[in-house]
């Protein structure tokens, strides 16, 4: 049987990667960006919308729809795919996440996490038995195991215990996925390292995870408050000991240039709030930097938010797009979202284009380049 | 050169019409229902969505669209239509009635009305002349006269003022858009005839308006508090003494069963905030009456909102469509709305058709039957 994960061309220059990714809801062109569904829903836009900007997989929020509207009803449903109206591949994370940085009266135990819902207090629990059930129920493409997220900064005994513990409930999740058949039946589980600014912590808990082998791999705690530099030093301490034929993933990142810089460390999927959040501000992206649509110059404006980017959008003038934001009309939300979410997927299909045509390198130099001028001549304006 | 207006059939045992209307951009069909687009968007959808749920001319509102962004903005950004990527037929109301119940300060004199915008307070004025010039501006395919909209209750004397005083505001409308070329460049003004509850004054202003001979006319001063035999019966003392070869116009109505009953008096155009405002609240139209979709009982129906109606929305489950009402999801607003104006077009194209067949009110009283019976059911459950 040929692997799920086809490496279809390593870059020379560095170390991007185009490879295609086999799900039980299809294929994944890689490198991918993944639009983020909370809710059961990704916010602002419906399936139809998601489909018309050339998504190919979009992520689930396990702790999110565990608590509402619960996942056995979505299992009883026929699963997130059929409750959400998606009917293409879907990642669910593990929900450990949340549990850090929205739950109260955290009690990290040996099993597992205890702590109250944001939303109502009632008490729960997350190891890696109720998690991969969770996600089970959901019927996830690609499962999380659940890990413990170091804060930035950290000390390292610290680290190193979370590392432990981390692994851990890593093996203690692929056991679990492969005793009730989940890995078996085609979904995917995916581990995350861990490891902080600890450069040997990074490279072992890698190697601890690799020799488990996953169908594919995390970059984990990264994007949690550090300075970029030590962002990407820690994304190139991890992917070198990571297996060359799995995919890999940063989650929770990041920037357009971001992005571009870890696809050339070797990453393959993403997934980030940023573009959807931005836009229900006001915030849309262009090749010349971001572009704040309230500002009081787009006022009269004719021009589309950018000539080289065609979508639903873009058919609108910047003049009416600023005058439903400041209306506050929910349209602008939907518009808004649309732009910046296709903005993010073409930028990942551009990236593609060039690893293929071997000049990622140049290409993704000059992106930033113009991206970064664009938007300091408009701070500066 | 044929009229604008033809009237394809009458009903034998109703007032009932089918009827086709030209306009600048297109045709519409009566009976009609037209969404309301206050601000340059229907609250919560695309045109897109407008398109695929088959609405035929939308509603722009003068007294909004005029404070915010400006109709000057508007004219030099190509019209309302460009504006806002609707290509179809837009009718605007004269701004008369937000006046009266948006604006401070109002002061009537004999040549319009002075107020102060509800948003900052400026002070401004509403006259023939601004309200025809606005329209033409904003490039509406139907254009509203401007009239003085008497409260219910209200006096006769106060009544008769008014009513002498719109007569005499439709005039110069008229008047205005003759000379201005307007009309002959094939935009269409719609006169409203007043008269509150007072028989006699209803139908002085429809025969004195008839005589003007304006390409439509709109009764108006209903639905402005009064009950529902009131209103039926202000329409039925208009619409006999109205050109039975221009179509006719109940502004901002109604329930769907007051549509219904409103078509049977001989009304062809109509358009009301009810539908998509009910819907952000989590309110569903159905055949059997409305239904509240953050009801407990909800949770777990996999059923679609209705079996008998198909839109997009109509492919999701109840359950998921109260998971993101509960979640405050925009994506409800957008479902919601989508199907609530579907709902209203789907029953007017019914209408139409049960029109075309003869059997207009034997169809339409065993529909108003049910809805009525299966919302007296819900609420007693
Ligand atoms: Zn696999
Ligand atoms: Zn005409």
């Amino acid at each position: 049987m040929p692997s799920h994960f086809q490496l279809l061309k390593t870059d020379t220059a560095t170390a991007a990667r185009r490879g295609r990714l086999r799900t039980r809801h299809g294929v994944i062109e890689t490198p991918i960006f993944m639009p983020v569904g909370t809710q059961g829903t990704v916010k602002s836009l419906t399936p139809a919308h998601l489909h018309e900007i050339g998504a190919q997989i979009i992520l689930g929020n396990t702790y999110h729809l565990n608590l509402r509207p619960g996942s056995e009803l979505i299992r009883d449903l026929g699963g997130l795919h059929a409750f959400m109206g998606w009917n293409g591949p879907i990642l669910t994370d593990s929900g450990g996440f949340q549990v850090f940085s929205l739950a109260k009266l955290r009690d990290i135990r040996e099993d597992g996490v205890a702590f109250q819902s944001h939303l109502d207090g009632t008490k729960l629990f997350l190891g890696p038995r109720e998690v991969m059930g969770i996600q089970q129920n959901l019927g996830s493409d690609i499962a999380m195991v659940i890990d413990e997220c170091p804060p930035w900064p950290c000390e390292r005994d610290a680290c190193a215990r979370a590392c432990e513990r981390s692994l851990r409930w890593a093996k203690q999740c692929r056991e679990i996925a492969t005793e009730s058949g989940f890995l078996a039946a085609g979904h995917h589980v995916f581990a995350i390292a861990q490891g902080s600014t600890f450069d040997d912590l990074r490279r072992e808990a890698a190697e601890a995870l690799s020799a488990l082998d996953f169908p594919g791999y995390a970059v984990g705690g990264v994007s949690v408050g550090e300075p970029e530099p030590e962002m990407l030093k820690q994304v190139g301490a991890t992917t070198p000991f990571l297996p060359a034929d799995k995919p890999r993933y940063t989650m929770g990142l990041g920037t357009p240039p971001q992005i571009l810089k870890m696809i050339a460390l070797g990453v393959d999927m993403f997934d980030c709030v940023l573009p959807s959040r931005v836009a229900r501000n006001g915030l849309v992206f262009t090749p010349d930097g971001p572009m704040n649509l309230r500002n009081e110059r787009f006022r009269t404006d004719a021009r589309p938010i950018s000539e080289e980017i065609v979508n639903y959008t873009t058919q609108f003038s910047r003049a009416y797009l600023r005058h439903v934001t400041i209306a506050g009309e929910i349209v602008s939300c939907t518009l808004l979202t649309l732009h910046n979410l296709h903005f993010y997927l073409d930028l990942v299909s551009q990236a593609r284009a060039h690893i293929e045509a071997g000049d990622y390198a140049a290409w993704s130099r000059a992106w930033i380049a113009r991206y970064e001028a664009g938007a300091t001549a408009r701070t500066a304006g």
